[in-house]
């Protein structure tokens, strides 16, 4: 099982006129550290892409709680990890942390999809490959 | 029951590499849609703090479904309106267009806070009155 | 001489814990008012590209002067013109009006810029035709 | 004299449609470094307030020219710098660099901010003290 983790130091920017952060900031962090989970299994954008074949790995759903505010200056943490491997979907958690307490908690769907072979502007969810599954300790 | 209706124009800097909208954009437009669904009850921010005594409607919980993916160039419109209220919460709807098809669908957990009596870096959740229930026709 | 005129409400999220804009939205709204004020003269990115045989319109340098800051709910709006065309780039003003107050003045300079034809990679700039001069009434 | 130092990761949701930063992230760093440069100084914001009574150090003018575009999973640094001290103004340098390559250049001036005596709604520029500068190694 792989948790990527990751500190952030929030910034005056990160935040709205009631001096804490502003939700879509969340949702660019949780990216982000999607991004950084698969690259900490050896699989970086460029590698999804170019071995294989996907376009990426697009939300289709995602759903947070927000639990406590965090201001500017402050430093939190980001865990994330896979929860689950479907057939051609998983799901992600992240857990922002202030310290020990948990702030946000982020869950989203994700798929593993290609350029539809007949339409190249759309998208096809592909069988996520079992060695991809492997690399998170999460094969059947 | 009031509908609050947005149109955006999808502009370049709005889109990832995959030239499609970026996710927390999404989150932006809806948490704009909320100001301007009050708005249109009414409800400035300035009237929420003045009149009401409140520090806003933070966001409590958030759910999305990315049903349809939207590109720079394109024009799309949101559709906001209150689902539910409780004793001091409520539930949003946001429903992003393209046309006449549902590209993304927004839930929203908000809470009607004032500042904690005892402690004013805190908030404390207070009944939403019946007055603003009202404005929005979905009083008891 | 097209002069495009936008007009911006200040949303809560675009401003900062001192309850103004944050200056990095200023870019952005200057980016969609360029690209907007191309799309007003019939060049919308995509007849850029498909017509043209550019990539773009890249900014090389852009200037910006602070007069008056702004807060959330305040309306603004944004005058955006070309000032000069040189061969292969040319610079465009954008002034943001509180009222009739001048409140940012924003300078970009932006190249006419094709892939280059070694390194598909790279961007080279290309003369600006005369054809687009003259849609903007500054032609030679 | 002080330089602040910060690597970025350049993440996928930094990037436009053409795969590369889209410029208005280069101001939110630019910010965030400016105050990274105080802090390191020993003038987090806090103490900027707190200590100094001012309200901050506000962006009045910025310049940035760009040299390369950095695309998304590359990694940037970013080298920022007090250039000048005047009596209640100074200017900052912020260098962002690909290995060695200068790819983005920013310069910005900002005032050591009060708020007004007679108008709590507006800022009034004080003379910076020069227990401020020697802390930058740039007193007179």
């Amino acid at each position: 099982m792989i948790i990527a983790r990751r500190e952030i130091l929030i910034e005056w920017g990160d935040c709205d006129p009631a001096g804490i952060v502003f939700n879509p900031r969340y949702f660019e962090w949780f990216d982000a550290c999607a991004a950084g989970l698969f690259a900490q299994a050896g699989l970086t954008k460029l590698e999804l892409t170019d071995c294989f074949g996907i376009v990426g790995i697009p939300l289709v759903e995602t759903r947070a709680k927000f639990l406590l505010s965090s201001r500017w200056g402050e430093r939190v943490s980001i865990e994330s990890q896979i929860i689950t491997f479907r057939r051609s979907s998983f799901d992600l958690r992240h857990r922002l942390l202030r310290g020990s307490q948990e702030a946000v908690i982020g869950e989203e769907t994700r798929v593993w999809a290609a350029r539809h072979p007949d339409d190249s502007s759309r998208l096809k969810s592909q069988p996520v490959p079992d060695q991809v599954k492997a690399l998170f300790g999460l094969g059947g």
